[in-house]
């Protein structure tokens, strides 16, 4: 088995820091393990931002998403850290997380969660 | 034929009560009795919320859901119960709940029924 | 040919009149009789309201739907009807009717009436 | 309420009966009535054929469609009789009638009859 | 709770035993139990035949398949079961059924059985 | 070749002057030629009104799109020219005209413009 | 009105006619006359064949089309005329041509007309 | 991290082995490691078989599924390895077992591989 | 290999300056260069924008979009890019320009920047 | 501008050469130049195959069909030459290969050439 990365995101300089617009990322291959069985669980992650200085680099963000592969965590807990996390690297002036996940027990389960305040674009 | 469960709603913690976030729940899976006929009604029920201090557990919402199979209930009545038991169970700062239901007669319903100011996220 | 039914709606009395809440009821087997050439019409008619004291009862709905089989009617004028005796039977918080019509003369019609000021719900 | 056409179809010379061709035809807007409950029953036909010597003429067809608003009759039999009456206005090569049914009683059926053996085209 | 219909299946004289002919019936509104968890299971059932001497009652055939609701069953072997009941019924010339069943730990199974040699229609 | 018709628009008295409500018509079949290249331009036109005291009588629309054939403009020209001329014709409330374009030169233009301001219906 | 092209196909000579394979062509934009009424029809025209010695140009395919914008033709004769002279410019080992048309009279309308015997590839 | 399971399949005898009947699984959750690259691929996993003597029992067939989750695995391989397990397993009369996998490097790969000759049902 | 364009776009005066109306442009064929690996990269641009007193012209619009075949862009500037230039060759009273980006490395990306404050029509 | 790839397939050994299965490729980011106008066309291309001693390498697989940028050539062509230099460098049991184009001048045009008889899997 090879090594499992780190959860670390990296960032670049916004090339347009002067303007508001927005930033959509679909990551539709998200795997983690389900506390309560320890089985895996299957998700697509979305996130949009309106970006400040920063924007998250697109393979720290695949690498990010990977290190969740042997992580126990529920669905609400997930998506509320991934927010957080990106939040802290990339300090947006608005951002949210979808984590939309598979059926289990007949049930699908969505969650989102938002940071600041959506400028108007 | 197995003892059917009762209509128990079990609760987690919300592990980020700090911030308001969404939750979407889809049961494609309910199944109650017309109070007409007698006969079969199928719909699929759908619950979006905005916890306060705890989270719906999703195996107890499984039996709740599985609970209704020899109720007796009208569309309209049966969307309103789920909403009460659900805002008694979670006290939640905001919920809807849908209920889905099949053809009947030639004529498609859905029921949509909210408790609380939703707040902007 | 069986004997037409007349156009009276029921109605029973709403569980939950505390509550503001929407019910959509969808009929796709609606047809009735162009003024122009006498010719069939066919439009599916959906109808969503907030009920107050009263929801309109299902299986009146459907023979209030068949009763127009036979009626002659412009598009924009049938839509209008229906909203009016809907609204004369339920007394509704708010109320909205769309009749979907089939194309004709290569143009698709459909025609959006309401009632009321529809509560934020 | 206007005179209902009677249900005679008309034709019209093809003008390609040298070659084996394909011709389809689909009328959304056919309404019979139940011989169980006397009810309106709503379907599309579908129609494919290989002309011989003649076509069926379209203003005909929508005619002799419409000739079935007022008529009782079963699903598998409404959709024979349709296939027999076009076979004798028009002689094709090869017929096919599909009589697609809304949903009745929470079913939904389809019926499907042929004349003749397909030529390869 | 209201009393289960037997299964039992009635039928109607096929109108055209002359013709090869297909019939397609869906019902979207099965469930029974698993064997397994003694939970309920949920499954849309297919069915397509060539009819001979009968055609099977659709009302007879709604209750057939709620008969289900509190039968204990796997998905292969309900499926066989009910080809098998409604071949009894009937006796077609050719039948299939197919049971379309709802995911279960993540995995969605549909089961398709069929009797006899289909006529060339 | 047959005479073109004018582009003369006809109006009927609206049937429910004292509410405000929508209508909505499609015309998928509009062609007219193209100012640079003089080929033959397709598009969808999608109208929708607050009707004050008078429809479009549909019969006159159908003839008036009909009259575009053999006309040269520009995509934005004559989008704003159906507009003005249903404006001119009926008095509208409200009215909104879209002209969906095909693809040219590998891009797909849609032009859409408003007359009045929308009551909130 | 500027002038309309002569109904001319172009061929270009096919670059491999060692092998058998097959080109589809889809013209969505397709109008001409309806000799009943005077008024424009529209249709989407497919083309698949498989090439002997010649390929039919593209731009001519363009101007053979628009050609058809003030003829006057039945549904099942312009099908049949547009594959008479395709096969007579370009001489191929098979060819279908598809027209398919809009609504007239609540029916929609497509005709399929083949040359040859398809090789199997 | 849990312990990950063993790649063992269970079978369940068949109770309709005198008929030949197709059943289709799809496993939408399924994730291995790129030889390449050492990160992960995601791919749905879908099987159809006739059975002869045994089923594949679903839940062994999810935890066979896990057990890829840290294996190294080339498309082709992967696929034809599943499918000589499930054959070992159940002896079936047919098998099909289809991978599709996830875009990499701009390209989708679909991988399908059966084992002896499909039965005509 | 043929000489590229540049990147000059063109004008014409807006027809009808005295009327706030949408103008959308959707082109799927945007190519240009990875700037982390050389390889490229390919999206759909959308444009919308009211126009002031000029619309930009299709086909240098085309010739633009060509221009960045061989140009070295992040995502996120490309797109930023395109708004500046669009909004400095036509002075609109709004603008949006949304980069909808391919899936590279199991990520989909899309960049939606806007100019101005949209006028409500 | 970065240099170009060259158009060199490379091939991995067949891991189940015993065996006749199919894998399928689809490159949805295909561009080259139009012989007719030097501006760019666009077009997904489709691989099917049955690998005999050899599977094509997915990463040069990118690179070949990178190589096409800047190359001429007409549709028919290209497919052509795809499948060649495809059979060329695996020597498939079979093959197929689809060119899927964008519309050019209101037509679009899909081409599909073929290699060998496929082997029934």
């Amino acid at each position: 088995m090879p090594t499992r990365p780190s959860k670390s995101l990296e960032v670049v300089p916004n090339p347009h820091p002067d303007r508001d617009y927005e930033v959509s990322m679909t990551v539709p291959e998200f795997t983690c393990l389900c506390p309560m069985t320890g089985q895996p669980d299957f998700a697509a992650i979305r996130i949009r931002y309106v970006p400040d200085q920063h924007l998250v680099e697109l393979k720290s963000l695949k690498l990010y998403m990977w290190a969740y592969r042997d992580e126990v965590a529920f669905h609400e807990e997930v998506t509320n850290l991934i927010l957080n996390d990106l939040v802290g690297a990339t300090h947006p002036r608005w951002m949210e997380v979808v984590g939309d996940f598979h059926v289990r027990g007949g049930i699908k389960t969505e969650v989102r969660a938002t940071y600041g305040k959506r400028p108007e674009i």
